[in-house]
């Protein structure tokens, strides 16, 4: 029995890896290279998983129930495929391979939802909050190259969530706070007030909330602040700074943002602290934040 | 700069891999074991998809769109959902894993999306039709085990589709037609008339269908016929026969479903042939096949 059960444990793997091969030879005659590429390796790495796990009937049923709520809970405002793509990493894994690791450049992550094209323009030294509530955070630095030149009139856009962990997209009211542009000043520094992030939950209402619970992991993101900066010649960068101290940063980011290099101290500065910039903020305890911003070269 | 290219490629290589490593750890809290496999071998090919392909972030917003599309056009009627599984072989490795390989058992193959729970029971020699058009096709065989032993009242369900590429279901009168179901006799022999099988295409008016145009496969399937037989102390088997001559069976089934082993004769026979039963088709061209199936051991 065993030599036969052998033999027959080498032809299920034929049959199986035949099966794959037919899939495979099915893009044979797709006109674009890439798209054939891409469909090639998908049905590769699918089968596979197949294959490596011998997914039941049962389950495949459920997968199937599972990606169908996502596509009914998805609609204009809620993006459940994004979650889900975020929550398993691929969103990040996206990033980590199109903004390659580049000599000292200050390393990118995820994009999110909540960023708004038209966010107000604000000069060195101005408040991105127009109203969100938060602890207010002094956050400055400069904007260099590799090289270690400062990079002069580089666009800065910043925004957050409110100390609710809401951003202004998810108010009702549909004005806009907490986000801004700005630009660095001829030796390429910037400075501007904006709050002190904290954790929030993604949306955990839907399908990828019950698989996060299934899972035991929380939904909640570690306490960030968004940048996007833009400079001629150089590679634009997306990414955040974390708040050093963050309990969130040892429970694990529920998108799995954080990189290291991007956990920055915001020291707490008790009431009655003089502001860089004068600003009268009696009574009020704020903090205060260094980051020092490195873009890669165009097309590195 | 051929070193530090080296130096930045492992570097970037690891921070891949960390990132996976990252996101496999955060399933260490799963309680139910099975999920935890499921989800640490799906993120890693996930991953390893990405990473292979270096997916770029436009690729990752248009599988997005493309995955948000397919739930869209999924509704109680329609699931797209499974038809992208189909397409892609998902569906059939399922079957491959589920269904292995056992000494002459008949192989099996999709279940699709056709079946009814409670078609008409018909005596041997019956006629499947009841009212779908198509041309008359006399089915006979025997069921036995894998030790030739022939299985007395075996439960066979048939359904297929009309001359027109539809099943019932496809209809819009809530009739049903081209299916029933009936027993093996004491010999574990059973004959019915079917309908001669045509090929007819998935649907293809949805993102399905414009991913097959993309990559220049052709949405049909290749002709053929339903079969689950049920019995007690074997394993239930869920195939289809396909009809030998067929061009789709050369330019590709659709959903991958066709295996060798299940192609069949359809012998025309023309006009005026006598029919086994003595039934009158004079004038008319009918068809037959054998179909000889063997079950598998239950839990094999």
């Amino acid at each position: 029995m065993t030599e036969k059960s052998t033999l027959t444990r080498d032809r299920q793997a034929a049959i199986e890896q035949e099966l794959t091969d037919r899939v495979l030879a099915s893009f044979d005659d797709t006109d674009d290279p890439r798209l054939k590429q891409i469909m090639r390796s998908l049905t590769t790495h699918l089968h596979d998983f197949i294959r490596d796990v011998r997914l039941t009937e049962e389950e495949w049923e459920k997968a199937i129930e599972f990606l169908t709520a996502v596509g009914h809970i998805t609609d204009d405002k809620r993006q459940e495929f994004i979650l889900l793509s975020d929550t398993l990493g691929a969103s990040m894994q996206t990033i980590a391979v199109n903004n390659q690791a580049y000599e000292d450049a200050t390393e990118a992550t995820v994009f999110g939802p909540f960023f708004l094209e038209d966010a107000p323009r604000i000069e060195a030294g101005g408040d991105i909050a127009f109203g969100a509530v938060g602890q207010p955070a002094w956050i400055e630095g400069t904007v260099t190259d590799t090289e270690g030149t400062p990079v002069p009139n580089a666009r800065i856009e910043v925004w957050e969530c409110d100390d609710d962990g809401l951003y202004d997209v998810q108010y009702d009211d549909g004005r806009m706070s907490g986000r801004a542009h700005l630009f660095t000043d001829e030796n390429g520094e910037y400075s501007f007030w904006g709050l002190t992030p904290v954790p929030y939950p993604i949306p955990h209402d839907g399908p990828v909330g019950k698989m996060l619970d299934a899972v035991g992991r929380s939904p909640v993101r570690a306490a960030h602040l968004h940048f996007m900066v833009h400079a001629e010649g150089l590679r634009t960068l997306v990414t955040h700074i974390f708040v050093e101290g963050d309990p969130q940063l040892e429970i694990g980011d529920s998108v799995f943002g954080v990189k290291n290099s991007l956990v920055k101290a915001f020291e707490q500065q008790p009431a009655g602290t003089p502001t860089p910039d004068g600003r009268d903020l009696t009574g009020i305890e704020w903090a205060r934040c260094r980051f020092d911003i490195v873009l890669a070269p165009e097309g590195a």
